[in-house]
């Protein structure tokens, strides 16, 4: 039985064939719609993620099966004490696939460890967040025509953001990526991914401060939010909150196929002025999240249509 | 696409249309069991709404339809600072109709502007709950055989009770409608609807003090529950929530064919045992809203059955 | 119409009939897989409880089914004041069959006075938690073969445990079981259930403080959590909360067939290296809490496959 924990549990060929699958869920939904008759998908979320909880449960409903759990802890039996694994063995009972998102690292790896079915690691903490990998990577291919060749501005937080640290990983395995990290100084990639991804993998990188001088080279732009619960203090967050805000004026700058995607919610790193401009792709990239979950529920549950 | 903001979105002839609909699924439920096969109802609570969440899923269930959601803003990306706009982009394609409950006036317009799937305002602060207005009209309807030609009374909070203000918008369309408008001083209906609703279109009414006194001439009586949390001081909630409670003795003053409409939940305004005469139509109200509300899904959805 | 308050609501004929039905949905699932086409379960947890509504849920989904409701009274309409019989009137317009879960005891009686759908009381404060008791009593058959015949030891908080309880209710109506109950003083079976019920029934027991001492003599073990809400003070739970935990070698002190069940969720009571003893009965138990719920669910909606 098959898990997914993180973005490189799938191999490269693996993954192709799924964002394939992904693609023929999107070009023929009808095929789909009774693929999952009688299976449950159960949403067990530690934490509140309104997005990513309701793109599973669209994916499963898609397919014809049906949903339950838990959209926070509160609610939840953790409050009596349980430990996941004594909840993954009751789950287990209840449903056919998890997605779990837990607070804490790595809560979602000792569930699986003790689960009688396929469990989706939905978040976990500052750790991983693979399906969100699996929904960038699919709206790059299906967009772009590609994942090698481009060159790829991440914007932001590169400290705290999990997205884009998977996002990295999931890249450095396609041909001539290329990488232009753009954040102010407190906010730079961590050492352990430029050293021990980038470096490693010999994947040319700049590190550049300012939004507008990194537009014109860019394929591909990725905006990440300034997580509040992130800062250390209120006053570092208010004086760079606003640092990197994307508006009509810097998208002048840009190519005129360069694709800008978001993880979402946004708060006001994208000026909504930037929604109506065909290379705005964060809206598109929703619906990919839900192509590709449904992708992977069959794949994970050996499901053949 | 069409979504439903207010109850007058829809002409007399269209809602005579959808009161048609809804009489027909009451008679022939089995018909439109699987007429929303494989759609999805989105219900986005941004405050808890018990009675007209399940009113909606048990609506698209009914249809053959799935839901899925969120029932309070607290496992809602709002938390997370998500503008209602992006919210709905974001749930237009997970969801093929949606219902938004909002303490915040106008919000399901601001959705609606947005989004790519019907919207069904659910209730916005004190501004509109157009679907209890539908589910009112359908109930007078079903059970008087007609909307014009009523002598109807308002009873209760009629300053702040976004109900009857909109019964009263929706009720002056028809012939020969006239009210009696039964509210402490304090409570009375705001001059904005008696001057630009009822006087405008020449609509008879008086306004009293004694629901007694107005007890037998009464064809219809609508009591409205007196909110806590719509008073500015305790005191004065104290002093005027039992104000018009009405009891058997009351009853007995009314016509043998008067209907008892209220919107629910009551706590104290109407007595328990008013619960057994046959006039009391409160509880059959709840069905109504229903039927009324499989109606306008498959209005809004433009499937036929 | 029929609804389940108390486990012996059911005559032991009856409950062996359930009990044959929740055998043969274990042995034929796919027989049952659209038994409830239609239907609907609302769920009514006025406090949290996630097991036992997933359980609930989790049962009508695999027969076919379909879920709603609310996981806690925040969001439900308790909190505008209206009474738990007029909740029950308007859910009787939105589902077939409910499962109603409430802090206080009494409450799921109140409903079904009033309710034209029928209730499951799915636990009401320290009162009743029936279907922990049917699930009791389908693991303890289907494992043991036998509900007569057997000696079963309680242990832990036999006072305030309201399982043990119902367990016991259940128990005494079958030929020739005995019961040793294992607890500390503190925590001793109220007088009421000793009194009233085994010696009334002549039932035979004794009471021990040892859990070791016990362990050889027991056809069956049923463990449960010392539940810290149960304390008047914080002193007591702590002197106590470790005084009775389960290991391996209190378990090699056991017959090769005895059986342990417990409620769960657990905490501490049960060490882990007890899960992989093939005589743990815990997580099948929640299994067996899913077929028998999906028996009740036929029988209290009469449905025959």
């Amino acid at each position: 039985m098959r898990h997914l924990m993180s973005p490189l549990d799938f191999t490269v060929e693996e993954l192709d064939k799924l964002l394939d699958l992904a693609n023929d869920i999107e070009a023929h939904p009808d095929k789909y719609a009774h693929a999952c008759d009688g299976k449950k998908l159960a949403t067990l979320f530690y934490e509140p993620s309104t997005r990513t909880r309701l793109s599973h449960e669209a994916a499963m409903l898609n397919l014809g099966g049906s949903i339950l759990g838990f959209s926070s802890a509160d609610s939840s039996s953790a409050a009596k004490g349980e430990s996941v694994s004594d909840t993954i063995r009751m789950v287990s009972c209840y449903a056919d696939i998890c997605a779990m998102r837990h607070p804490k690292e790595g809560a979602p790896m000792v569930a699986c460890r003790h689960s009688s079915i396929p469990v989706i690691n939905a978040g976990d903490g500052g750790h991983q967040h693979p399906t969100q990998t699996l929904t960038d990577l699919l709206t790059i291919r299906s967009l772009k025509g590609r994942l090698g060749n481009l060159t790829i501005g991440l914007c932001g937080d590169l400290k705290f953001g999990r997205t884009v640290h998977s996002l990295i990983h999931a890249l450095v395995r396609y041909e001539n990526v290329r990488f232009v990290l753009i954040s102010p100084e407190e906010l730079r990639l961590p050492s352990y991914i430029r050293k021990d991804v980038l470096d490693k993998n010999n994947i040319p990188y700049k590190e550049v401060i300012n939004l507008e001088e990194a537009m014109p080279e860019l394929d591909l732009l990725y905006m990440t939010r300034v997580q509040k619960e992130r800062f250390f203090n209120e006053e570092d967050y208010v004086r760079m909150k606003d640092f990197y805000i994307l508006d009509a004026a810097k998208m002048s700058l840009a190519k005129e196929d360069m694709l800008v995607l978001h993880p979402l919610p946004r708060v006001n790193e994208i000026s909504v002025e930037v929604d109506k401009d065909p290379r705005a792709a964060y809206f598109k990239q929703v619906q990919y999240g839900v192509y590709v979950r449904m992708a992977l529920i069959l794949t994970l549950l050996e499901i053949e249509v």
